[in-house]
């Protein structure tokens, strides 16, 4: 089952799309928008998916599904975690300034509380006030939680990921290091998040999605040029229902928790930091990385971060090749 | 006027409460829960202080109002971040462990972002799994604002401020060295947040609110002893709207962001770390305060953090000696 939220009101309303992406049928008839539907789940899942059942018979009236309508299927959400499960990423980091990378990491996971109450539709701009700031796109996988306990398994984790969806973990790079010496994590560094236009029940993935990781090739492309072909299911040290755990550890989890993988990375078939797509590499998810590559093998970062009138699109198609959750297409614009 | 949540649904249902706490009227007439007032705040705020005014006329239907059953105002939020706006506090941190307070952490504002998906209401336990995890109560002031635009002004956000209250928020001191030495901020150390029995229009504080800063004492005490009678009003190095400007820097703020003042702290009359309250001093707003004063004095803590049965209780009067916000009062319990 494919769900998302066109406009209206600030949760937007919630509609049932087809596994094509052709189609939605509106779903107000059971609950009027996705966190009333995630806060009620076992009501309401099975009647969503007897409407987007009568959606693939025809039976019920349906409407074109435009992806440049949608807004994030959660417009707002009460929390968005994100996790840097794929440690490959961390190591370039790392790598690039010349330092080790802890034995803790590949244990333990790192993540972060990012800001929720502005989450934006797939095609949102990007709005960003001043271009020094150092825009970049993350390409990442998410899921959608239901309530959880404190002290909940990786298990019981597992068990409540009721969507996944991809994101755009939008950073400001050269304010990072700045924040994250202060000690206290991302703030400003952090804009608003972007989502893609549907999030999907894990049964509707298939072998794609197995013990908490999403396989397929995540498709990040920049001003129209393949930059990122990584494979989300591949190098992921810490599974979703890990991560899960890990942000439950001391406290609940409320519905419609959002929780991130972290930049998708994938190594080199040779071991190597990994080189670009336009080299026969898998390239990287997010501007930093390729960056981070440049310095490690010529002592100097050449990509530039994004600046105004830049546009980055992130897709993943099954095996079809159709798009399984629309694409997440963004420009960069100035602030008015 | 003076707001609430009582039990009903993840969000409660709004109630208006007399000035004295003793009586409240049922807002439903009005809207369903206070997310939904603050989403249309022109429209709601009117007529909720037209209730208000009807319920201290006894011209609606009132109930005794309990602070013991009161939710946190906003059962859950789409935003916690809180600062840390007394920098006294945070030069105790470094001087207990001999680092020089940077110059500009008296210019730039320090802030994290908190989970807001299960805030507690007042009288909430503090759920422990591990008493080893050394938790610490901190007692804070804090707004809550209306919709802000990226890159609002100091004076935007002000004017957006819509309520005031006090907030427990919950440390795990000996979880916070670890996770602040990977880079990316409190998860695991910060869990859940609790909220006074009221919030309040700044209106109603009258000459206690004033440039963005609540005057006051605020009466910290840990099982039934004086902890901390620190004046909220008093070294406030960044005012709200300089905390709200800071985080809308670089995205938007939803309606119903709660945003924190950090552990309240007063330096002591003669400047030196200040004195535990049974000592003639203002005391501290967290034991960790103290046990750093313990540490420059002494060389070394010795009040430990919170264990199993222990209870914090904070509060706020005013001129007549009436509570203005109810009070927080939690107890730590094991986890079931």
């Amino acid at each position: 089952m494919k769900l998302a939220s066109l406009p209206g009101g600030r949760d937007g309303r919630l509609v049932v799309v087809s596994p094509d992406l052709a189609w939605y049928a509106d779903a107000s008839t059971v609950t009027a928008t996705l966190q009333s539907a995630l806060d009620d789940w076992e009501r309401f899942e099975p009647q969503l998916r007897a409407l987007a059942e009568n959606l693939a018979h025809g039976s019920v009236p349906r409407e074109r599904f435009h992806e440049r309508e949608a807004l994030a299927p959660l417009p707002r959400a009460y929390q968005w975690a994100d996790g840097s499960a794929y440690v490959n990423h961390v190591v370039l980091v790392r790598k690039a300034r010349g330092a080790e990378l802890p034995d803790s990491f590949w244990h333990d996971p790192l993540m972060y509380q990012g800001g929720s109450d502005d989450l934006r539709g797939a095609r949102s701009p990007i709005v960003l006030a001043d271009e020094a700031w150092g825009c970049d796109m993350e390409a990442e996988v998410c899921v959608v939680t239901g309530d959880l306990p404190q002290g909940a398994s990786r298990e019981e984790g597992l068990a409540a990921v009721r969507l996944v969806g991809l994101v755009n973990d939008v950073s400001l790079r050269n304010l990072i290091p700045g924040e994250l010496a202060k000690g206290f994590g991302f703030v400003q560094s952090k804009p608003a998040t972007a989502f893609s236009p549907v999030f999907v029940t894990p049964d509707e993935l298939g072998d794609g999605w197995k013990d908490g990781k999403l396989s397929g090739v995540l498709m990040v492309d920049l001003n129209g040029e393949p930059f990122g072909r990584a494979d989300a299911g591949q190098e992921m040290t810490f599974d979703f229902g890990t991560l899960i755990a890990h942000l439950a550890r001391t406290r609940n989890l409320g519905a419609g928790s959002i929780i991130g993988s972290g930049t998708v990375s994938n190594r080199d078939a040779d071991g190597s930091p990994g080189r670009p797509v336009s080299e026969g590499g898998r390239g990287y998810s997010c501007i930093a990385e390729q960056r981070m590559v440049e310095t490690i093998l010529t002592g100097e970062a050449k990509t530039p971060f994004m600046h105004h009138g830049d546009r980055v699109r992130i897709d993943m198609r099954d095996a079809a090749g159709h798009s399984i959750f629309g694409a997440i297409e963004q420009e960069v614009v100035p602030l008015a």
